[in-house]
Order: structure tokens, then C-alpha cells, then sequence
């Protein structure tokens, strides 16, 4: 299969933040942003693929900044890395302030999907091949990323994560 | 403050999944699962300290089954762990088959939530006081994910996240 | 057909009130409460069951305490009795002070489910056996509501509603 | 106050049916037709009493027939008697087969909503004017329904209940 | 085919301004009232042609009063005009104040819809027979709208479009 | 003020196209369509002036493609020209297809926004530089739609509608 970019995979969901979606705080809640992120990261891994895609996994997300009632908020998803089967997304969220125009980052994240066929078993996904400095970075990070993944969920022995462990010893 | 026990802040939403909710192979989407354990997991944290709460991060989430459409699902979130102003909530999802009623376990996810006063300062929370053996393994393996948080945010020292190293040495 | 008791079927919807669920007093909608023990019956009825259900009747239903927005309202139903291919489903609404934390009962409501089969016909359902005092008791109580129902309904002649009578006479 | 003739308070809410909205037959949820049905009512006791009005109760309500995916149900809300400060709504619902345009009653229901002021006091309404043979009939009705609504809530002496006795004797 | 007046497809849909449908000045967002004048438009062109209906296109649409959150929105679709295939639809929108009641129109709009079998192709139907003298006036208007459309969309020369050109000169 | 060019307000709102917006074809809505143009031209509004901004217009729409269930859906919007309080939107709307990912224009559609304070008064708003040759081509045209509009709504003497005219004559 043809090795693809990032810049093939970019989605770029842009919407408002609605009465309906906050917190008592009138900030937006952390699950609903989560949701948007699967959504945005869901059509980032089809257009990778072409496939149907299926949330995998979603990585550790610390939600640092509130993101008030109004505001505009832009998720932005490209698939980071592909495995065999599976896709990396890396996810970043920008907001505006609904006055100022003012442009945050309000949060990171990295959600993994499968590629699958139309009897949901696992199919092949075509290569990633990185060309920025940031997408070359968040490329070599992925796998990081999925050695704490497996070991976490006790696939892996983390003896044998050899980037991972090199973080701690 | 009086310490709690789990039970206190114990939340069970049950809930049907409707097709608006389902992806191309009529499953769950995990964004719309990852929403639902947010607003159980916000009323659990609330019922611990009375407060406002609200999300501070999501630990690393795996999707291993897929919950059809059709399917009961019931989310349970209880309060794993207290810290000063936040506190860990542990989620276990279970789905129900439409049919046979067979009861599986679709997933486990742990989020962090803090308490906050009116204008969004974070406030002191009351202890955690584990009872079963479950509650005391859940509430010693939550100070581990509180180092390795902690790590990956860059906040703390890989080296003195003490109970976290020894895994990989 | 086994019997079953009323535990094997209770079903617990916990849910914050949104601000696009209420009225200009910002207090739950009641249809919107109609709407959420329905949901919450009609799993209770297919966890006796075991059969794709369908509402048949609601009882009255008396709204005498309003929700506010932010609540935390829980919807708890269960099986009261079982008829041929119907159950009775009692269900109790509690509402949470989002302060205080002050547990209120905000309603109770009685709905009618049938199970039906894949094109629609009711079949029979299990009996049900109720086993505490409060179970007993809405057991008992359930006869005399469907009587009342098919007096309503011009299917009984009231004169044969011999548990019904007693109240008037 | 001026008495108000039904036409005043008549409300027609008409919207199709959607995936999101049914069950597992491809019917419309009962709980789903009992909100829009709070709502239209809610609609016509504002517009016969011009404040805000919440709901104080449902009365017993039958679902006799299921309603399709894609049909097209119009709710149809007058106000059919006046009480001080209460009112009782009475409901038709039809619907009509998506290719035949057939239309047949799908269900009745009786709501009462009561009017309040800015703080919730109740407050006095206008009294209702029945014109139609029809109207007649409901507004005669309609002190039976609330002799039994008060017995059934333990607010009146089944005795003194005269109109709803005669029934039982 | 026989000939329908506008009558038999005149469809009421009757709502209330929710939270999450306003804008920051708490009125209704333009996009949702367009989304429920299709519905309605939608229903209209059905109960005209007893098919499925898709919609074609929509006028320009003028929104020159603003709708506030509680209001009470009546639209009210007639089909104005029916071609071939295709059918024009006239919808006008009012608005109730919260507390006056004072109903204002708040706007217009005009729909197109085509008939289609359950293939999506289009198919014939029946004729439009006005009858009061409003109907005849849309009626006639609808072929001066239909020449500007084919105009603006390049398939009819302005020249032949005499009923338009009798506008400008 | 400070012209802007159009890629500065330029929005981009990616998502699916769910079970419960689509038709009895299996197509999207018309008027789901309509109100996901409005949210991204009103953040595109919104991104030219800086102000809160409510949707004056929009211009005749037509439905030429059909919008499939499953497809991912791109609205871009760009502010075409500024006037003094109003700002035209121009709206490109791409459909992608779930398996090849072939992208096809699905519709254009052209909104008017007016930028106003907090209490709903029109302000004025910088103007608009185009640069590209479409850019310039769109801003050109919004000026013959102005004074079409402006006939239309009885506000202009066709005869002064010089541009116009021309196209007719």
C-alpha cells in the first residue's frame, strides 16, 4: 500500500460551545469534548484507511483548561502513526474567545482506531510517512506511546519496552 | 472532614444504546461511552465532596468490546481515591444483551475530577476510606497512576515516582 | 416458567437535569421525567422478561415536587407484578440537593410494559414473587390498578372490580 | 377574568418520527410521545392562562396503537376545563401512514398543568367556555377525573367523591 | 391525478424556543428555524404527493425579527404551487410572546420539494387547485420564482423568462 | 478598521452524517444541512467582526446532490464581502464518500450575517480585501446579490439595481 501523509488525514471540526454541553461552572464538559475528539479522530483514521474505523483506545487526556459557554471551539486530527492494522491520532484543540478572538490551546490527545472490514476482523492500513518537524516527532513518540499501551494492559513485559524504560532507569 | 467510603459516592446510570449512537457497524461509538462515563463520574465525584466538580484528565481508556446497538449499558462509578482537592473515580461498564440478558464486562476507566468552589478555585475534599478488598487494591493502585499522571505531565521526577519505578526495574 | 423477584429486574438511571430539559422556572420539564422512566421501565420490563418490550399504559402520575437544573435525579424501577404477558413496573424518582446533597423522593410513577415477540405478538412472561414487605405490598396493590385500568377502559364491568369496589362502597 | 373559549387554547404540533426516536420494532417509544405531548399541553395551558404553567399530573394514558418509523404524528392540545388555578389539557394524537396518508387516532391523554408566577405561586386562571358538543362532554368529564385524582391521592373522601361514585354503585 | 387544494397539505408545527437553539442574545439561531421549516415543508410536500419527498431548494429567506428564547413558534406549510415533479411550498412563521401572547409574523419562506419513488427518481404529482385569494396569489407568484431560479442556476435564459424580465423593464 | 482578508474568517466544520438526520432515503436532511451552514457562517462572521453576530439572510439554496448516511461532511465558510454593519458568507459544502473517499461538491450556499453589540445593535465591521482570483470573483458578485436582495424585499427601485438590470436586458 501507498505510504500517505498527515496532511491526507487532517480533519478540522469547528463548532460552538451550547448552553446544553456545560458544566454549572458554564464551561464545556470534559466528556462532551471527548466525544468531539472521537469523532474528529474517527473521520482522521477513515480517511487514512478507508476503512471503517473503531475507537481502540484513548490515551491519557489532562484537561487544562476550561473552555467557557460561547466560545469557538477547532479539533484538529491527523493520524500520527500507523501500525499494522491500528492508527495513531493526534489530536489538538484550539478555542477562541468569543470576544477578543483570542486563539488557546485547550487540550491534547491521542486516541487510537482499527481498521476494519464491514464483519469488524482487523484489516491492513496503509503506512504513515511523517514530512514536518512536529510529524516526525510525534512519529517516533507513538511508539512510546504503544509500548506503555501494552504494557499497561499487561501485553507487553515491560522489560522489553526498551524506549519506555529508558524514561525511568 | 469525615472520611467517606466508596459506597457514598457509588453511581450506576443504566442506559439503552440508540442508533443516533452507533457507528457504520452498528456498535457503540467510544466517544459517546467515553461522555457517559464522564457525567457518572462527575455525579460520583460530586457526591463525595458536595462541590462543584469537574474533569481534570481521563486515564488511558482501552475499548476491547463492542457494544451493540440495542444493548443496555450501565456505567458505575465510585470515588477509588481522595487527594486534596481531587479525587480518582473508578468506572466499571457493563452491557447487558438484548436478548439472553448476558451481563459482560464492556470496559474500566478511571478519570480525575477536582472540586471547585463558585468562581472555579479547587477546594479541599474529604478522605477515602476503602472497605472491601477491591476498594483497597483500587485505592492503593491509584497513588501509582497519580505518579505516572504526574510523569507524563512533566510535574514530577521520573526517578522519585518510587512505587512507578519499581515496575520497570 | 421460573419465577422471578423483583430484584432480578431493578434497573437504576442516575442523570444530571441539563439546562435544555427545563422550563422558565429551570426546573425539569415533566415530560422530559415521563420520557426518562420510560426508558428506565422498559429495561426493567425486557431484564424480566427477556423479550423486546413495549409501553402499554402509564398510571397516573402526580408531579408534586419540581426538579431544579443541576439536580442529580435517579429513576429506579422494578417489576411489581407480573401478568400474562404484561408487568406492572413501579418506579421511584429521587432527587439529590447538587449542594447539600439532600436525597428527596421527587415522584413515584406506575407504567405498563407487554413483551412482545420479533413481529410484534405478546407472549407470556415469568411470574413474579415478590419477596419484601414494600414488595408485597405494590403486588397486591397491582391487581386493584388493573382493574381500575380495564374499568377505564370499558373492558371490565365495574360491578365485577370486587378489590376496586371496596374503596367506594 | 374573561372566560376563554378550547379554540383559544388549541395547540397543533406536527414532526415525523425518527431512527433516534423508536424501539427495537421501529415503533415510536411511548416515553417519547409523552414528552412531546408535556410539551404541546404545556404550549395550550400557557395560551389559555397566559403565565407560566408547569405540570401537576398525567392522568392514566393507553397506548393502543404503536406508531412507525416515518410516520407523521400530529398532537393536537385544548384546555378542557379551568380550575382555579389549574387546568386539564386533553390530548388527541394521529398519525398517518407515511404512503397512504391514512390517518387514524393513535392514543387520547389528559394532562393537568397548573399556572404560577415568576417565584411558582400558583396563580388564578381564567374559566373555560366549552362551545361544541365535544367540548361539552370533556368539560363535564373533567370534574370526574379530578373527584378521582383527589381520592386516588388520599386528598378526598371516596364518599363525597358523588360523581365518580355513582359508577361504582 | 385529482387536483388537491391547498388545505389538505397544510401542516402545524407547534414548539417552544429551547436554551440549546439560542444564540448569545438568547434568540433562536437562523439555521434551526430553517431546519424546522424543512420538516414542516417536508410533511406538507408529503401529504400533497403521498410519496417521499426530498427537498430541492429554498428561496431566500429573510430573518427580520428576532425569536427569544420562550417564545412560542408556530410554522405553518401550504404547498403553494405543484409542477411536474416538483412542488412549491409557502411557510410562514409566528411568534407568541411568553407572557402577552401577542402573536407576530416573524417569517416567511418558500420551500421546493420533489417526489421520488423509493429509488430516488422522480415522479408526477397531483395538480394544485387555489382557492382563496391568497392561494391564487401565491399561486401566481410561484411561476415568477420558478423562472428566477432556473435563471440564477443558468438553465433558462433570461430572455424567455417574460413574467421576471416584466420586473426590470 | 483594518480590511481582513477572507482567509481569516475561513471555517472549517467536519462531521458524520448520523442515523437521526438523514431521510426515508437514507439521505441528509435539507434542513440539517441549512443549520450546519449557519453555525460555521456565523463562526466565519463571527471571525470577521470580532462581535456577536445573527443571521440576516440566506440566499436561494439549491439541493443538487444528495447527501448519503455515513458520509463525512466538510462545510467551509469564508466571509465573501463586508458592507457596513453586514458581511455576505459564502459556503462551500464537500461530500466524501465512506468507502473510496471520493470528494464531491455537494452544495454552495450564501448567508448574510450582521455583526451587533450586546444589545442586538447593528455595528459596523471591518471591510473585506480579497485576494485570489475567486475571492475577487465572489466578492464582485455579492454585490449584485445585495441589490437583488434589496429588490426582493421591496427596498430597492429595480431600476437603480444597475448591475442587476443588466442581466436581464
Amino acid at each position: 500500500m501507498r505510504a500517505k501523509n498527515p496532511k491526507e488525514s487532517r480533519t478540522v471540526m469547528t463548532d460552538m460551545v451550547l448552553p446544553s454541553e456545560t458544566n454549572p461552572l458554564n464551561n464545556l464538559f470534559g466528556g462532551e469534548l471527548l466525544a468531539r475528539m472521537d469523532r474528529a479522530a474517527s473521520i482522521s483514521a477513515r480517511r487514512h484507511s478507508r476503512r471503517i474505523t473503531v475507537t481502540a483506545s484513548v490515551n491519557h487526556v489532562a484537561f487544562n483548561r476550561s473552555v467557557p459557554l460561547g466560545s469557538v471551539v477547532t479539533v484538529e486530527a491527523s493520524v500520527s502513526r500507523a501500525f499494522k492494522t491500528s492508527m495513531e491520532i493526534f489530536i489538538d484543540v484550539w478555542m477562541e474567545d468569543r470576544f477578543t478572538g483570542e486563539r488557546t490551546k485547550a487540550n491534547e490527545a491521542i486516541y487510537t482506531f482499527v481498521a476494519v472490514d464491514e464483519t469488524g476482523i482487523p484489516t491492513e492500513v496503509p503506512p504513515l510517512k511523517p514530512e514536518t518537524d512536529l510529524e516526525k516527532e510525534r512519529f517516533a513518540a507513538a511508539l512510546r506511546r504503544k509500548q506503555l499501551s501494552l504494557v499497561l494492559a499487561g501485553k507487553m513485559d515491560p522489560s522489553a519496552a526498551t524506549e519506555l524504560k529508558a524514561l525511568f532507569t
